[in-house]
């Protein structure tokens, strides 16, 4: 059985959005399961000393890319959140402790929440956002709310956090395909050729 | 008559290189010009206090995105030079020089220069090797190398520079038409689709 897609994310990150909604599609095309693997992009910028969007001029193109590049690929109601950039960490914490129980149900939040964050605008960045979008997936609050503060949850979402750098990921989304790295939702076309042709 | 493209670029810039082979096909699909504004993209970094790939991780992949993006639009001949990244300083000025003669030659030098660094690894930052190509196009090697090192197109690559900058351009290759910003060459498709519709 060929590997998975590993597909790596912060939850504040739009392209990162932008991607989650195209690449169940390019891995059924090809047979591949996605592993769905949210990390904290801020955890990255600390390490290498980079700074997202630090130029004022560089931030203004971005936002209007944002927004420009959800429409090319059709959400047309995609929006800045108000709270831009979000804490991604009530979100990927909910998500490690649902991937525990159903790795598919987990992917589902996964969406869920991203669309709340970039459609909706709702500041997941609240706990209770974020619980309010499990919810809708059949989970009780109060479990999602108690499993999100479980030691072994937060230190689940560390871990993966640091294997994703020890993997070689600095951005987001990054997709590692039998050991390809692809940066950037822009490079979703090239991930679907590579799983094509087998490499290119 | 609607507006040109116009088309700002560094010659060290390995997604320049790939989008100056697929602009012209745009251009001409869309019945717009072609404005070539080959820019100094280190006047830029200055600035911004931005400094290109500072961290290991993130030039290993860019260096294997180069030349898989080359691959990917059909440039398999792509390869790193030798001396990436050279000074764009030569090739420009005697973009410059040409264009005050015979603005389309202009374009084709661009490409040619381009072609040479990014496909044959020649060093154009050795101004013999830039005027070697405007040889290449009909151009005596001491007129082009004359021409190069006039005080008055020394000062138009530097003022086109400052436009650039002026203009809100802050990477290579940035695009503007009709006010439209797109940067990067993985934003054509963007790009294609915009002049197609109008804006979307």
């Amino acid at each position: 059985m060929p590997g998975a897609i590993e597909f790596f994310f912060d939850f504040s990150s739009p392209y990162g959005f932008v991607a989650s909604t195209l690449i169940d599609q390019i891995a059924e095309r090809h047979g591949r399961e996605i592993e769905w693997r949210p990390f904290l992009i801020g955890a990255v910028y600390k390490e290498h000393g980079g700074v997202p969007l630090e130029h004022p001029l560089k931030r203004d193109y971005a936002i209007k890319d944002f927004l420009r590049t959800g429409r090319f690929n059709g959400l047309t109601d995609m929006q800045l959140p108000a709270n831009f950039p979000a804490s991604p960490v009530p979100p990927s914490r909910v998500f490690y402790w649902i991937e525990g129980q159903d790795k598919a149900k987990a992917a589902e939040f996964a969406k869920a929440a991203y669309r709340k964050y970039w459609i909706d605008g709702r500041d997941t960045a609240d706990p209770l956002v974020a619980v309010g979008v499990a919810q809708g997936l059949g989970y009780a609050p109060e479990d999602v709310m108690a499993g999100a503060q479980d030691d072994a949850v937060k230190g689940r979402l560390r871990q993966e956090t640091g294997d994703a750098m020890a993997r070689g990921v600095f951005g987001s989304p990054y997709i590692i395909v039998d050991e390809e790295p692809f940066w950037g939702g822009d490079r979703l076309a090239h991930l679907d050729r590579w799983l094509e042709t087998g490499g290119f």
